[in-house]
């Protein structure tokens, strides 16, 4: 029986990436197993990987014999059972901003902007690539507006969102950032933003997982 | 100077419900501060709310003089705080579960449906309110077929979501099903997630944090 760990993951999968983060972060062995959200009609829509996750998303990791779903929750399981180094803070106040901003990225830009929510945007409204990345501009801008000025007016910011160590919140932050140079979003108004990402990225546990990085890459 | 505890909320606001839950789970005194999200452009969007809340969303909540956004961040904090009863069970593969239930409707489910989405859909694509409806009902089904999968194959599934106590997920459910219904989604489909749901709403902690049950109602 393999007690590793699997990662099923699409190499631009940003929610995918966010957990290959943590793992590298953590040193963690695992083998990634891809899933191609476009191929076949989406291969996360099949059967067999249905049973792993009933949402058809990307990331499911396994661990040993357990399932775990939602990345998110993933990162914080990962950061219980395998504590070193941590990816939350030590105090309640420092978490919640931690989370907060982890959720302002994976709940409120993310889930907005990605392929299903494409998709249905061009089936129920026919929605064209233009007015696609339009719709992705806005909700980017709205989100990185509100985490730039959090960033700036926060003693708590330091080489990273919070303090001098990577945490669940640059974990969610430099995927999305990727995707919003995929989509020729300039990054100007942000430069608290983007000197936080240049921080992430120089370490090899960000850069190393990226989706250019990914056996899966196209 | 107040110690108290301020939750800035929306009757109808569902993120908002679930710090309310949160909060008379836990006894925790505090007062209800309105924030119309339509009157006067939105209140959220005046000056004043926005130095508490870059995001311009509800809630938020005041511990003191700490400010705490982002809802799934304020349960976790408030559930570090004052940790009776608790809202995480107590394992972190228990905990795994009942994160990524919760996320899968504050990530997956709510975000896309939210009023702002709702206006860019009316903005960016001329989406009526046929339109609209019909956009909410398909990612409400989507992700209620996949939770009740969930719920339905585990034998951890209990009272609530996860065992005989409530839980995070049953605090983000409820307020999501409460919106389906304002929307006419039929329920059919899903009888563990009602049954969770009526188990839930016999509780006083659920029912008289309702919508309607607001100072702010209309």
């Amino acid at each position: 029986m393999n007690e590793g760990m699997t990662l099923y993951s699409y190499w631009r999968s940003s929610a995918a990436w966010r957990v290959r983060i943590a793992l590298a972060l953590k040193a963690l062995p695992h083998d990634i197993q891809p899933v191609h959200l476009l191929k076949d009609g989406g291969q996360q829509h099949q059967a067999g990987y249905r049973r792993l996750n009933p949402q058809a998303r990307v990331p499911t990791l396994l661990d040993g014999e357990r399932v775990l779903t939602q990345s998110l929750a993933i990162i914080e399981y990962l950061d219980e059972c395998y504590p070193e180094p941590p990816l939350l803070p030590a105090t309640p106040r420092e978490r919640a901003r931690v989370r907060a901003m982890a959720q302002l990225v994976a709940c409120d830009i993310h889930p907005v902007n990605n392929l299903r929510v494409l998709q249905r945007l061009e089936q129920q409204f026919g929605a064209d690539g233009e007015a696609k990345t339009q719709w992705m501009h806005h909700w980017m801008a709205d989100g990185f507006d509100a985490l730039e000025q959090m960033l700036a007016d926060n003693p708590a910011t330091g080489d990273f969102c919070e303090g001098d160590h990577p945490s669940l919140a640059d974990l969610c932050l430099v995927p999305q950032l990727y995707n919003a140079r995929r989509f020729q979003l300039d990054l100007g108004p942000w430069p608290e933003i983007r000197r936080i990402e240049s921080n992430c990225l120089a370490l090899p546990a960000f850069s190393d997982t990226a989706p250019e990085q990914q056996p899966d890459a196209e």
